[in-house]
């Protein structure tokens, strides 16, 4: 029994945004069938050798594929008496993709009222920037999250990790179950037109307080110290091998700070003893600090830290993470054998992990791979009807 | 008539990570109860004229507050009476805090077995780190996030905006109401135990794909590059008054690009047809589309590309994010006039920008501010009551 056992998706998703949140909804026991093009979706077209293969192996676990030609006019009439057995369709194509094929909100509410249409895009269905084509790159410059990454006087940077692509995805499948538990009161369906950049903006909180504190000046970048420069310590400092991050976010923690780095001296300091203050004497602390984390291996350093309750934490690179014993614990990663790809380190749903659901995942599906069993299982259509479809180029070969 | 009209949440989150899950309710026309200590919660306690106001504003916005003394055994009485009314209990606290006040999640689902207990923590309340102290810069760190995030050669770097809190605080709210709708068919309740890491994991799977792609190869910071460096143009340029964003995921974006910066010369070039052999030449293909930019305004590079069909976009600062029109349009954001802080400009709920929902948000409650009517309306005390426990520091002056 899962929670989305009822639920059946039609996914047109594509890389990343989309297929994120309809990954969630697919590993939530919703059946996610992708509805891709005959050459298959953007992402699969990289190819199983290229860097593309492990996101989209990962993203679409426990997908259906059905491979259909929108443009024909029998692949529409298909997709519509699809929509009418589903309860969610989604994609994040360029805007009017849709309208154009004559398949966007207005015509699938026609044929199904109940219908979750749920469409991501970089900055929204509406507003002067509809048309701008996006990827994650240009959100998180166009959104504000470059222009406060970085180092003090460098150059804007993005982060290394996509993360308006999954901001935008994880607050679409939050729209979603959203509208699903309303709909189970009023029976009415909804438009769902999620941006990356509105689901983006609540992680600047701290940045427009900072502008709202510093009388509307532009916070700069700060490094790794705090956005608006008000509390110390707040950095990442250099130890014997490597990097440990250190965060004071009570006086009680600089207390316990010091008497984890033998500075127990610097408890007379009554100047450093409220936050404002250490934050004005910055340059001092992260010294205090980073001469001690010097001298320590980083994992001495957090656990000294962490044994006096001082949130501290060591920077990690992508194999520690792959190999993190607490993470395979937790089933957040898990090791498995993929049919193509060999040994793989896959991640499940944070979701799942965090509900403590039993799911088996299945590999992603391969173009087309139930193309039939859908079409009979929804629709009714029998063996001649689907093999007429195949030769008339309305379905893929599988 | 909203989503989320008929649950009653017992709001205990603090800061960020909590706190952004509940707000995403409130918004969604949940009953949102922060229940707070009589000083009042962590981030609340920063002060109005601190750079945390903002936030704290923008977070609780729409929720009601009751101060509640969970040590004294007539507060935890109380509290046990409001869980009996409650459908989803939210705390982000460090672990074992509410087993060590009589209150964990067995306590509560003796008295309530449908509710819904929603736990955010930095790894998680299982496994070898559970006991780890976090805030989003150490979860920045350890979760693989700084390693592959600042320039070719420098040093780690933390993305300015608070990414871990909000990933893990989304991702409790989907599980959260992924929940509630299983409730419905099953009517149990649920323990939720949301780590942030978890929940910004996925986030690195084109990195987890440049590992596996080069042979497991730790990927190197890569600046504004691609992290697989598999992909180019894809950087992001100096023109004459900031900078652009430009990145071409498809064959036909570059080709319209020569077009739009009239390189159409460089059409000619076999060996800059395919994204594979564009990124064995990512140097010359930087070179090619810097110089153009860097001799434009950024507005007029970003129309150009756009109109071109090239996804691209400005880096913008956070006055610019204010100011923008599309968002204001959009409703992501509202200019208000907050009763303390003035001339505001404050975020809506992403999930409500998305579905249309008229909602007008009320501000962030006073300490105590509900305290009475709470306790009056979902647990009938009276005005003798009422001022009995206020008069024995149970409850905490409005």
């Amino acid at each position: 029994m899962t929670a989305l056992q009822d639920i059946v998706v039609l996914d047109l998703g594509q890389i990343y945004n989309g297929p994120y949140a309809t990954f969630l909804m697919a590993m939530a026991g919703a059946r996610v069938i992708k509805v891709e093009s005959l050459t298959g979706e953007s992402l699969r077209g990289r190819g199983l050798t290229s860097s593309a293969a492990y996101p989209f192996e990962m993203l679409n676990q426990s997908k259906e594929s059905v491979s259909l030609d929108l443009k024909h006019p029998d692949g529409k009439a298909l997709f519509l008496d699809l929509v009418r057995q589903a309860d969610v369709v989604l994609e994040n194509f360029s805007p009017d993709t849709m309208e154009r094929l004559g398949l966007g909100y207005e015509q699938l509410e026609k044929v199904n009222p109940g219908i979750i249409y749920a469409a991501g895009s970089g900055y929204g269905r509406s507003g002067p920037h509809r048309d701008y084509l996006a990827m994650d790159i240009t959100v998180q410059a166009m959104s504000g999250l470059m222009s406060i990454t970085g180092t003090e006087g460098g150059d804007p940077l993005k982060s290394g990790a996509a993360v308006c692509d999954f901001f935008g995805g994880v607050h679409l499948y939050g729209a979603i179950v959203t509208k699903l538990y309303e709909r189970q009161r009023t029976g009415k369906g909804a438009m769902i037109d999620m941006a990356m950049q509105d689901a983006v903006l609540p992680t600047l909180a701290s940045v427009f307080g900072a502008y709202y504190f510093n009388d509307r000046q532009l916070p700069p970048r700060t490094g790794n110290r705090h956005p608006a420069l008000t509390m110390a310590p707040y950095n990442v400092y250099r130890a014997r091998d490597g990097h440990v991050a250190v965060i004071c976010v009570r006086d009680g923690h600089w207390r316990s700070l010091l008497t984890a780095i033998d500075r127990e001296d610097l408890l007379a300091r009554a100047d450093l003893e409220k936050m404002m203050d250490r934050a004005a004497h910055m340059e001092e602390v992260d010294q205090v600090v980073g001469d001690w984390i010097a001298g320590q291996s980083r994992q001495d350093a957090l656990t000294r830290l962490q044994a006096h309750g001082v949130p501290a934490s060591v920077v990690r690179n992508i194999e520690e993470i792959m190999t993190d014993e607490h993470l395979h614990q937790r089933g957040t990663l898990n090791r498995v054998t993929h049919p193509v790809l060999g040994e793989l380190v896959m991640m499940n749903s944070a979701i799942n992990t965090a509900t403590g659901a039993e799911v088996s995942p299945r590999p992603a599906p391969a173009l087309g791979e139930h193309t039939h069993e859908v079409l009979r299982d929804l629709l009714g259509l029998n063996e001649s009807q689907l093999n007429d479809l195949q030769d008339k180029g309305v379905t893929g070969q599988p």
